[in-house]
């Protein structure tokens, strides 16, 4: 947590994480914090990815999904080369504010292999995967 | 990873990541996976949790979702002392296999904070949080 944060330190809280109606979000010793994204309508969870403070600031600021490129170590606006952007619907945080649910109006696929959602195989057996449908 | 690993090492793939049907968990520096659960009949969005191998393990086994606290620093049958437990519908992974979904029946409320979902409250500002309906 920097001075330039533009969030509360959970840290600081009068009231219990869990009830309060401040906006606190608790980000990992990395930095990060884990972001769900369903879709709008249909509840669908579509990805996980990682926001750090800059991205979680952008897409509140813009209304599109920006995420943090863990493997390529920057900043990503969702849809930036692909055309499959993310329009935000809703931002909400879980119970102890360190996980964040964007729900969204997804544009085409929000997997990078061209599929609907990222969760396209199930596990079949500690080694086996099956693909879904 | 470690030589009792019940799963295949990611970096020992003949295939890619995104397509191969062998299951590969990447589990992250920490040794845990995040994981979401989702509710078995409506996709809904319950909570994020992780997991490390033995959790992972245990899931597959029991039919029944174990996780690792990170604040207690143990492994965590849900719902051993709530009674709130997650019966396995089905187990996914994601593209690049380093996040999981569970699909679960939910006796009772899946957030400890007796809501349905953890995921009960929108930002509606880098500061402000409101309860969800």
């Amino acid at each position: 947590m920097t001075d330039a944060s533009p969030f509360a330190d959970p840290k600081n809280l009068d009231d219990k994480i869990e009830e309060t109606a401040r906006f606190a979000p608790k980000f990992g010793a990395d930095g990060l914090l884990p972001v769900v994204a369903t879709e709008a309508g249909t509840g669908r969870l579509l990805m996980l990815a990682y926001m750090n403070e800059a991205a979680l600031a952008k897409t509140i600021e813009t209304g599109e999904a920006w995420y943090w490129s863990r493997s390529r170590g920057e900043l990503w606006r969702k849809g930036a080369t692909s055309g499959h952007v993310q329009k935000i619907a809703e931002i909400r945080t879980d119970c102890d504010q360190d996980a964040i649910e964007l729900v969204v109006e997804q544009t085409g696929p929000a997997c990078h292999t061209n599929r609907k959602s990222c969760f396209y195989r199930i596990v079949v057996s500690a080694d086996k995967l099956k693909m879904k449908d």
